[in-house]
């Protein structure tokens, strides 16, 4: 019988050329598809719902794949973490649907991004917190993020590279938590993301925050359709794929 | 003019064998000592409140050396840390009296140990906890530590090796924290800690937690001053030297 597995995982992306499998480079689906093949003794490719890049984390990723193997699943993480490095780590398994696809059937994706704002860097977040080296003003930050909100062309925010048809994005939540200052949390959930799109908005957000940019500016930024228009793009080791909505 | 100067530091000790010097082998100290070379142009011997041990960390170590060098102290993080490994920070900086000494003069210390109680390790905190593979009884983990609170001689807790003449402390504060779990914080606070004694308590409370000692047991132990009645040495890696106080 051909069970078709949905795995939830997180990762620290530090040591990984991202998620997807590159020729020579270590990434993070081929310790996965390597550790699925060691316990069910099968070949998989395992689809995950969003790719994420070199040194990109995550704590909800979520992939599928088709196996005939008969372990039971609330074995299947115990099973696979043993032969996965630390900084990989399977928390779920399930059966799910035929037809369930990690990224075509997923509703949304939340990205969490996190700036640590404290005068020198905190070193237990030193891997998953960007450090600006700027003074950020918090209002003037929280004023230009409802520019974003809603559907719009984020062109302006999307990276050349991309092959994706549309441009057109609802951006459902911008949210920050100012609660575990001076780490600022930025969530960021979207029916998609355009590619490097959640880290051209926290750059320009920052642009905006240390005084470049006036909030006004990123209604002007987005409009123009143009990725020169906006902030860089802020460091990878900030973002983390939190959770993927089905 | 000779100023005696306090440095405030964390460090992510992962990556070092520990603070103190050795031959053959990378420590905090010799980073230290080589960034204050650096930017005062003077060699210096720094003293640390605590020698941590291989793979343990700091949030709040302090370390004190004496330098004729003019540079203000405001600049003096900002100028160490452009000299030092990211994951070795300087908080701060300040001038004391002359007979300030950051290990003789502690009052306290303070260390915090974090355990992972979650079904799988949590990859953020892979390097900052130690995930034991059982599951644990807060209740009895709370009562057996109430045995271990006030003077008493921590032989039982002490590992070989250590020179010190008397193993009697006195541990003022045991408590834990329970509110991030399934990451369970314990703090523990005592005018000294003898040798690995902060690991030998951890582990002993984790023998309680699953079950192979009783929380009555740690009593027994305490009183029987032998370090084979104990429970094991827990991991550095879940160990961070927190505050000193003076």
């Amino acid at each position: 019988m051909v069970r078709n597995i949905k795995l939830l995982l997180s990762y620290d992306g530090t040591a990984y050329h991202g998620f997807q499998l590159q020729e020579n480079a270590l990434t993070i689906q081929e310790l996965v598809e390597g550790a699925i093949k060691k316990v069910t003794k099968e070949f998989a490719r395992v689809t995950p719902a969003g790719r994420t890049d070199t040194g990109v984390h995550a704590w909800g990723q979520v992939v599928n794949f088709t196996s005939t193997s008969s372990i039971p699943l609330e074995r299947l993480p115990k099973a696979l973490n043993s032969c996965l490095p630390e900084d990989i780590i399977i928390r779920e398994a399930e059966e799910v649907p035929p037809d369930f696809n990690a990224r075509r059937s997923a509703k949304t994706k939340l990205y969490r991004y996190t700036l640590d704002c404290g005068q020198y860097p905190n070193v237990f977040y030193n891997r998953f917190a960007w450090h600006p080296i700027y003074k950020l003003d918090p209002d003037a930050i929280l004023q230009a993020g409802q520019h974003l909100l809603g559907r719009h062309d984020f062109t302006s925010f999307r990276a050349a590279g991309s092959l994706v048809k549309t441009s057109i994005r609802s951006l459902k939540r911008l949210e920050w938590d100012f609660s575990q200052h001076p780490l600022w949390h930025l969530y960021l959930e979207a029916d998609g993301f355009l590619y490097k799109m959640a880290r051209a908005i926290v750059g320009t957000l920052v642009e905006v925050g240390r005084g470049r940019l006036a909030a006004a500016d990123v209604a002007k930024i987005r409009d123009g359709r143009d990725r020169c228009l906006a902030g860089p793009t802020a460091p990878a080791k900030g973002l983390t794929l939190w959770q993927v909505r089905y």
